[in-house]
């Protein structure tokens, strides 16, 4: 069975159990039985392949083999994005999850337009756990809490490599960066823009003004683009 | 008024006419008069300052001012790609547009699902207006015919450099590339990925394979991630 479930506590002793709907799904819709083999994952950095040792009313016992950890990754790669609405705040996280982001971080705004609500939080974590399961990765994105651009910088790690989408800066391609960088931040701004003073407030914590291009691009067009431009330059720079 | 219109045809001594759902869009959302002011495009490169002089039924009147053009910008981007059904087809198409891809090949292949049918292609061509009035490009991306993997190579502009999205090879950005190029050109394959023969007919006529990351890949996701990062490569190579 090539699709992979979410445990929602990692294996002990070998064993684990799949609960709520990765069990009814597994059973129901697949109509898997005692023996089947399937693949989990709990988010964790690795998968398991694991066989049915029993079928319950609501979950599913698994026998648990050795860990495939995942390979190693570039620089952990952070979204700052003020969400776009609707469907396109579901899609821009299901296309960060797939480009191997580690962190999403919903960020606070003079003109951004959708709150980020404990329930759309909620939504969006369950949206990782799904494109997880599609995409084959076994670390989940974390879907940080919000924060204005001042709390996000007083949180970063150090050695963070920052940069504001800002259609006035420079390309993105032409900015010079740190030789070293312990990790990659990218802030986009809502569909008016960052106001001036918030462009000022991240440069003057550190951040680089870059343009993603000559187009006025949707939030979630600009954060992909900028998850991929970053996930390239780290790679180059390594290279 | 802040919002584009796109004319069916380029003005004409110094006058053009919106037709259709566009000019009805003016008229009767926007309630629009004589003596407003709007900015239209015809997606030949430019666009103008436009009067409204004259509102009919159907069609409303134009005095054009002067054309300002577009910013040059790198080498054409052509994203050859086994589409992606319903709703991913069309967000595909918008964020190809605002990344400024020139020219999107559907791709006829082994393991294809989304036959491009003539309405279907009239669709997409009607997003990429759509898209071009919101992003402010000018110059419409191309959607071309459909076309196998021969036939595209067969047509190909000389000094093109093309890439085949292939999990199995090296990170695209680890590829070297050559000096000069004329234009880039990324193959995405069907969810199923390309067969063996389809990955070797694209590197017998001259294609590198690359993977864009260490997860599957969702087919627009890799479109839109090839765009972005051959983009920033073909900017990076300039620079």
């Amino acid at each position: 069975m090539s699709e992979r479930f979410f445990l929602a506590a990692p294996p002990h002793d070998g064993r684990a159990v799949l609960t709520g709907d990765e069990a009814r799904h597994l059973v129901r819709v697949l109509r898997a039985r005692v023996g089947d083999e399937v693949c989990v994952f709990a988010g964790t950095g690795v998968e398991w392949p694991a066989r049915i040792v029993q079928i319950g009313r609501d979950e599913v016992e698994l026998d648990v083999g050795a860990a495939r950890p995942d390979a190693v990754e570039g620089p952990p790669l952070v979204l700052a994005v003020a969400l776009p609405k609707g469907e396109r705040q579901k899609w821009l996280v299901e296309k960060l999850t797939e480009l191997g982001v580690a962190r999403l971080v919903p960020l606070v705004t003079a003109r951004g337009v959708a709150e980020a609500t404990p329930a759309a939080l909620a939504r969006l974590r369950r949206t990782v756990i799904e494109a997880s399961k599609q995409c084959g990765r076994n670390t989940l994105l974390e879907v940080a809490a919000p924060a204005t651009p001042a709390e996000l910088f007083a949180r970063l790690d150090p050695g963070t490599w920052a940069f504001v989408a800002d259609p006035a800066g420079p390309p993105l391609v032409t900015i010079p960066r740190p030789v070293a960088v312990g990790g990659m931040l990218a802030l986009v701004g809502p569909e008016g823009g960052f106001t001036s003073e918030e462009v000022a407030a991240a440069v003057a914590a550190g951040s680089t003004r870059a343009s993603l291009g000559p187009h006025v691009l949707r939030i979630e067009t600009a954060a992909i683009a900028a998850a991929a431009a970053l996930s390239c330059l780290a790679r180059t720079h390594d290279a």
